[in-house]
């Protein structure tokens, strides 16, 4: 998505370590008319696969996710993070490992909220090595509901995550694929999705 | 609103404790079409305010700010919690006592985001002693910014915290007031706001 790439090369940095700092616009502060049209380009690409339910995990994904919601009027759901590993019996949960924090936690949806009757469409701001992804789509997995894709707003394509989902099947729509970052130059190049 | 108020009344679940349980459609499933009749709510009550900025703090209330921040086409800027305090000078900071966790964190707002031109709307899902909201206001007081107001879902009236934010001059616009709960019946009695 041209916008949204025009934007990262903008207004995102590039630090050592595989880190883009996109804070000013989609992490901290949110840019409320990028995300609207990030959410119709969602919208567009998978209107006709009956979604119902769109699933994204705290914090950062949920604004995204609640205006992708809005446009396929159906509710969201997100996943809770903890740290703590009393998990209780009513809730769907998996260890997820972090990538940005350097540490494990546990994430868990109530199973009141996904069922077999479900089709998710799964909505993050960012996918690396696809952990927390990974861990959604395995959330999904337990409650027996369909799974129709996942819908992404930058993915670091270079760190694999989401090809690694792409050979495995499943549908991976990134408005951004980065394929490399100089944090020297501070240049971006993007994947030519056309 | 009375829509919040039956919605509350049918799904919300009262525990001992001042606990009230509104998962299935506020702070883990959300009810997008609800989240929207409340966001034009407070578009239609804080309209002409000039509002510029939307801010709230992770992480349940970031899906309804985002939906009122669409309404005003203004940026969403969302505090973020820390339980670390190497705090760093370019952030408005504060500490927040929870209620919820029984334990203290730090609020912080990068300076790059509000500033003294900016005339900000906070917004969030829950009020009680009114601890995060205090602290919000406090950031932005920081910040230099105006305060035009503070919409709330859900205010447990009975807990004090928005009453004394109203004696003090704020202006706290609250969908749903409780002034009483009882967890042994379930009863729910809401301020007449009319």
């Amino acid at each position: 998505m041209r916008d949204l790439e025009e934007r990262i090369k903008k207004d995102g940095k590039v630090f050592e370590g595989n880190i883009l700092k996109v804070d000013s616009f989609l992490n901290h502060q949110i840019d409320i008319d990028l995300l609207s049209a990030i959410a119709d380009d969602f919208y567009s690409k998978f209107a006709g696969c009956n979604i119902n339910k769109i699933l994204t995990i705290e914090a950062s994904g949920i604004a995204m996710a609640a205006i992708v919601a809005e446009r396929f009027a159906c509710p969201l759901v997100f996943a809770k993070k903890s740290k703590t590993s009393n998990l209780k019996s009513d809730v769907y949960s998996c260890k997820v490992d972090s990538f940005t924090h350097n540490c494990k936690f546990d994430v868990m949806v109530s199973k009141d909220y996904l069922c077999p009757e479900d089709t998710v469409l799964i909505i993050d701001d960012f996918l690396a090595l696809g952990n927390a992804l990974k861990g959604l789509i395995d959330i999904v997995k337990q409650s027996g509901a369909s799974l129709a894709g996942c819908g992404i707003a930058i993915e670091k394509g270079y760190q694999g995550g989401g090809d690694a989902l792409r050979e495995q099947g499943y549908r991976i729509e990134s408005m951004a694929i980065v394929e490399s970052m100089d944090p020297a130059t501070g240049s971006i190049v993007f994947r030519n999705q056309v």
